[in-house]
Order: structure tokens, then sequence, then C-alpha cells
């Protein structure tokens, strides 16, 4: 690659305000309250593929928020890789634990902070920019295109419907992802697996309206007693999780690839000191990089009922509330998970209460195999810019609309992630280090040279 | 009484338009914000006093919101009744739930609708105009002081040094309060049993900041399942509190007074039907009456933690928080009760997070006998006006101050309670049957006139 590295120095600053100019833009997804502010995302980004040299420039609208469409059409017979990324963002709360303004990104101790930084607007934007010098110094290797979306966050409940309608337009070889992380700092993986998502919000509801918990505790079921007996419930003292049926689909990993993961390079003192834990916790048996990779998990997201302001206030509420998300792995079918789920907490409700279970948003995990050419190209770009070839990884993490891409679209993604565990994705103070920014840019371009090379052989 | 319906019956607009401006006056004593309206009600409160005849009325200040005294000795030599009520409410969250304006008190279906309209300012008020029927038809049996307090909703912190150092001023033969329910419509009631109160805050921390539920979840704590697994063991499969040493100083209450309390008018169907559930709840082997009368309670005032707002955020929080509070019998002693709560608390937490226990509020039960001067002259006072005696009962609910004036002025206290349990007191829609208010007002010149007489034999 010409003069790759010395395109990204002389760039370096122009390449950080124009993404501060999109991590200004407060697009939050799941807030009506942000809905211009998502349109004027939109209409940044495709702005800036047109500028960046991508034609058919466009913002498509969908149910939900817009989808932001552009290619580089070089040559009908060179391969096609079509880039995903997304615009949106998660919620900022709680406000006051944020160093820095989750929307006025600056610079401190060599990282980018702002909500964004990485998940994804960095990510999203080291394509741009690496497309960017390949287009301009007129080396692109193969086809691009450019599909970037706005409801990642809400669990792209648009982009499904949006695929099936663009068959052709979207039509590409493999589609190529930057929104996970590296296993380590220094070393670059492959996410190769990752599970999949049932997230629903409960409602216990008990007498029906707020009492005086002097005159009425002890004689009346406790909304948020209850609620929290049955969430208990949902976990044996081994951690596993106790809704009827909810194994039964779960492939266990064999023996010699759980020996493979236990390869990765991984410091148990080290997770628990950055977490500032004196324990980790999970399901008995399973070591922690298993616990997120290979086994399904159920956490409480969130939970609320009664007084939660200063005082104390002697209430006995009339209902309590919980978000509740299972994380599944592969083969696990998040809609049957979900039914499984709201059958099991219905079950398991004494006859003092009424619950609800609303079904929020969900999807499948998705694994794919690291024999094919696609994760040898990426482990190969890698390994030029890292000096070492990358790690499979299995993450915790849900991407529901990979699995979707291969059902949609017939073809793999491959998800070649810069950011690291520390970057804080989705929590106050999220961040993303200058350095993976930046070699997420030089890395790229390899990729689109070894893939087309290695495709064409 | 001469002619006290028809005094009651002449006045009857203007008693409630006068309270009506005392309920206008929102004087949550919890929040800060409302500091002026507490000084405000407490000049209110002063000002109707001097109005309706009493001397010697004055605001007095104490480490937190006023109490307010008036007096009016006719003669030393007869007995002297110390009126006590208190001029704060509860906070009125949350609103939407209300029908109308909690402070813009209005008349439907035969009630008072406001905050306070039972508890206490309408129970209170109607000590203000029997006292004035009274003293402008000069027909004072004894002699009366006022103590209205301000701080009675956050636990009268103020209050027990108020005494200690008014304990002259304070001299008298018996405290009357209304700040209980009767057992049911057309039932008047004495209190003879309060429970004691242990209020506690607790805090569950697991990772410094929050985390992604998916890249995290299933390998470290999750703080609010955490939290939810160590409330339910709270409470054992027979609905008994679990902490270690809870039950040793609770009091089992003798066969015969069991059988006494069961005679007391209750349907089960109908409380039922009033709170909308199907189902009781409670320790095993107690009726319902027993449970809030007689035996001690675990509630979860309040819960929070993660994301508690509209949508699917898939996090992991750094923390979560509860607020619990205890109903003690008499003799179970709350300061005890509240360091083997911590201490419990604080010993069943996982490794894999930390603990906080902070104490907000608490205050001791009370039990006061049958066969005493005052309970005669209250219960025939009630037979005068509801044609039926007064039924001894044991509430669940926490007076502390009834004890600390045990403690800090050496009498007892009488509770002649007129409202009823669907006044929603402490909830939205707060009421008070006018029909309750203005028998109040009624009932309350016999009980000095009893207990002069009988007191002087």
């Amino acid at each position: 690659m010409k003069d790759l590295k010395n395109y990204i120095e002389t760039n370096r600053e122009r390449f950080l305000n124009e993404l501060f100019e999109l991590l200004r833009i407060p697009s939050i997804s799941s807030k009506e309250a942000h809905k211009e502010d998502m349109i004027k995302a939109a209409e940044w980004v495709k702005d800036k593929l047109a500028a960046d040299g991508a034609e058919n420039a466009e913002v498509l609208s969908t149910n939900g928020h817009p989808v932001v469409y552009a290619d580089k059409m070089v040559d009908p017979s060179l391969p096609t890789v079509l880039v995903y990324g997304h615009y949106d963002v998660q919620p900022v709360e709680p406000l006051e634990l944020w160093k820095s303004k989750p929307f006025e990104p600056e610079i401190r101790d060599g990282k980018i902070w702002a909500r964004g930084a990485d998940d994804d607007k960095g990510q999203m934007y080291m394509h741009f920019k690496a497309f960017e010098y390949l287009n301009s110094t007129n080396q692109l290797p193969c086809n691009i295109k450019f599909m970037i979306e706005g409801e990642e966050e809400i669990g792209s409940p648009s982009l499904g419907a949006f695929c099936e309608a663009n068959k052709e337009k979207l039509k590409c070889d493999v589609i190529l992802v930057s929104d996970t992380a590296m296993i380590a700092k220094d070393f670059p993986s492959i996410t190769t697996g990752l599970r999949g998502l049932s997230y629903v919000e409960v409602k216990v509801k008990g007498p029906k309206r707020d009492l005086h918990s002097g005159l009425f505790g002890g004689a009346v079921a406790n909304p948020i007693n209850i609620l929290c007996d049955m969430i208990s419930s949902l976990t044996d003292e081994k951690n596993r999780i106790t809704v009827k049926g909810f194994y039964d689909d779960v492939l266990e990993i064999p023996e010699n690839e759980r020996k493979e993961m236990a390869k990765a390079p991984f410091n148990l003192e080290e997770y628990k000191k950055e977490l500032d834990i004196e324990e980790v916790y999970g399901e008995e048996g399973y070591t922690t990089l298993e616990r997120v990779g290979i086994r399904p998990s159920l956490d409480v997201n969130g939970i609320w009922g009664g007084h939660t302001e200063k005082g104390a206030k002697t209430v006995l509420p009339s209902e309590a509330h919980a978000k509740i998300s299972m994380r599944l792995v592969p083969n696990q079918d998040s809609k049957k998970i979900t039914e499984l789920f709201g059958k099991h907490f219905k079950a398991i409700a004494p006859k003092s209460v009424k619950v609800d279970v609303e079904f929020l948003h969900g999807g499948e995990g998705y694994v794919a195999p690291s024999d094919t050419v696609e994760f040898q190209a990426a482990s190969k770009a890698f390994e030029e810019t890292f000096g070492q070839k990358a790690i499979p990884v299995k993450s915790g993490g849900s991407i529901p609309i990979i699995a979707l891409f291969e059902k949609a679209l017939g073809v793999k993604s491959i998800l070649m992630g810069f950011g690291l565990e520390s970057d804080a994705i989705h929590s106050p103070n999220e961040n993303y280090p200058l350095d993976n920014f930046f070699k997420g840019i030089e890395t790229i371009p390899y990729f689109y040279k070894h893939y087309t090379e290695m495709k064409g052989k």
C-alpha cells in the first residue's frame, strides 16, 4: 500500500476533526426526542461518503430511522465488499458519571472520549478514511458498498425488510463489520461467534393502589419482594438458568475447541482489577471466556418500583418492573426462548400478584468458521499492521443483523473489531484509543488487498 | 354537650374552607424544596389555634421543621390533655395516578380528596374545631395543650429533644392523638398497639462502571440480580424473616388475646376485593389481622438500578439500590434490629459485590392496656356518637413518637383514630370521608367530658 502510513500521518488531525463532527450529533436511536438528530447524522454520513469519493450516496427511508447507502464499483469482475456500520448510539445516562460531556468529544490520555467514540461511529469512520485513501490514490482493489444504519442499538427492527427490499443493490461477496473488540490490546482478533438475544420487560402488579407499608405490610404481597423472589429463582445455585427448556437447544462445545479458546491471551487478575471486583461470577464449570463466549446468560438490565427518591417513604407499592435480557448461543432460537421465558415467568408468579411480560427485542446468535477466505484475508491484514495473526474469538455480545444478513442476503460477515473491552461502550465515559482508530484505518486497506488476491485464485 | 350537633351543622362549610386552606400548602417534610411551605404551614397552624381561642400560640424552632404549641388552661386543678398532631405530609408521587391534584382539595362522592386529607391535616383539624366549639361556648371541661409537629412523616427526628427541652411546658395527664384508622366503617376502635420500625437503604456495588451486558453478562456478577437474590433470601418459604436473631425478642401473643382479636369485624373477601388482589400473603399460621397487628414484617419500599427508562439498553449496571423497612412488634428494639439487619445483609453478600447499609429512620412499637381511664373515656365518647363502644385494635402502622412520649414525658397516649383503611394515606388519591371528619369533631368533646369526670373520681 503506497504511502499509506504517511497519508494517515499527514491527515491525522483532519480525520479526527471530521469524526468529532459526527460525535457531536446526539443520535440516540431509542429516544423519540432525538429523531431530528438521527436525520442529521444520516445526512452527515451520506455527505461524507460522497465527499470521500463514493457514488450513489443516498439516505434511504425505512419504517424507522434511515439507512445510508453508497458504493464505488471499479470493475464488475472484481469481488464486492459491503461495509456495514451504524450511526446511532446508546443513551448516555447516568450523565453525572461522565468526566466530559458525552456529545462534546475530547482527547485525553491518548483516547477519544465521547458516546459513540468506539461504538460505532469511531470504528465505522475508520472505513470511510481507509476508503478515502484507497480511492484518492487510485488503489481500490475491489468494489466497495456501504450500508450504514441507524437502529443497531435498538435491535435493527427495520433492517431485515430493508435488505429484502434491496437485495440487488446490496449484492456482495462478503460483509465487513467493525463493531466488536479485540481480545486484548495489541492482540488482533476476529469474532467467529456472537450470542443471540432475548430482551423482555416484566411487570408484577399487586394491590390496585400503593399501600401504607405499616397498615398492610406482612399481610399483602409486596410486588417488589415478589419480583425479587421471581428473579432470584431464574438462576440456580450453579448459576444455571432455570427457565424450563432453556438449555434444550444449547450445543455443548467440544473439548478441543475449549482447549483452543483457553489459549487466548486473558489475565483474570487484570480483568478483575480493571473492573474493581474481588471475584468473577457465573455458571459452574466454565471459565470467564467460556461464560461470555459459548454459554448463555441472564441479566437484569433495569429494575424499578416504589419510592426511589431521597428519604423514607413507607409505601407498599402497587407495581414493580424489570428489564431482563438473555444472551443466547448459536442454535438457541430467540423467539422460542422468549416464549419459554414468558410462559415460565407467568407460571412461577404467586396468586397474590398479576404478571405481564412484554417482548422488547431479540435476535439470533452467529457462528463463522475460521477456514474461509475472508477470515484468512482479515488475519493477514492484521498481521501487516499488528505483526501477528488474528485470534478467532467468540464474543459475548450480540449483533443480530449478522445472522440476518446471512439469511436475507446469503453472505457471511467478517468481524474485524478494533475496540477494546475497556472502551466502556454502552457506559459512561465511552472512549476509543487513538492508536486503535489509526491502526484500523491502516489495516482495512490490506483486507481489501488480500481478500481480492485470495478470492481471485 | 349543649348544641354540639347544631354548632357543627351551622359551621360546616366554614370548617371545610379552613381545612382546605391548610391542605393547599404542600408541606412535604421529606423534600428540601418544600422548606418554605413547612414554615407557611406551621404559621397557619399557629394563627388558627390562636383564632380558635388558644393562648400562648407560638412556632418553636427545632433542628428540623418547627413545632407549633398553644394551650388553654382553665383550672390547674383539672386534668390536662395534650393534643398531638402533625402538619407535614407524605410525598405525592406517582402524580399521574391522582384523579385530582394532591394540593387542590376537592369534594367528590362525600369525601375530601387531597394529600393530608386524612393523614394528618384532616384528623388534626377536627381537634381544632372541637376546641373552638368548647371554648366559644364556655364548656371546656379540662385544660388543653396542643403540640403540632412537622416531621412525623420523616420519623420525628427532632421531637425527642424538643420534648426533653420542654418538659414543663408539655406537662399533661394524657396525650390525645388522632392519626390512626377505625377498624371498619361505623366500627369505632382505639389503637392499643403499634408496630415499631427499622427503615434502611441498601446499595449493592459490582463492577466499578456500567458494563455491556453482552460482553460481560454471565461472567461478572450483576448487582441487580445479586440484590434480588439477597432480598429474596430475607424471607423463607413460610414468609418468616431470616435475619439472624430477628425473632429473639418477639413476644408470642397468648391464645385468648388472639381469640379476642378474631372477633373484630373484618371481611377477608371485601379486603381482597377493595385491593383487587386474588390472594392475601404473609407469615404462615397467622390471620391477616394478626399479620399486621401482632407480627413483624419486612417490605421493600423502593428498588432501582440500571436502565429504567423506555427501550432496551443492554447494560450490566455498576450498582443496585433498595429501601427496605421492617415493622416491629413491642419488645423488639429498633436499634438492635437495624444492627442485626446490617450484619446479616453484609454476611449474605457474595464476594463478587460490595454492600452498604444506611439507616434511614426507626422507632419503637407501643402497647397500651385497655383498662385505663383514658381508654374507657374514649370508648364512652365513641359510644355517644357512634352508638357503640370502641374495639381495641393493634395497628400495623408505626407512630414512633408514641413510645417516645412515654419515655420523655412519662405519659400514655390515647389513639382515637377516625380514618378508614380505604383513605389511601401515603398513596395517590388520599381521601377522608366528610362523615368521619364531622363525626370526629362531634366525638372529641365527649372524650374531654368523660375523661375529666372519670379522672376526678
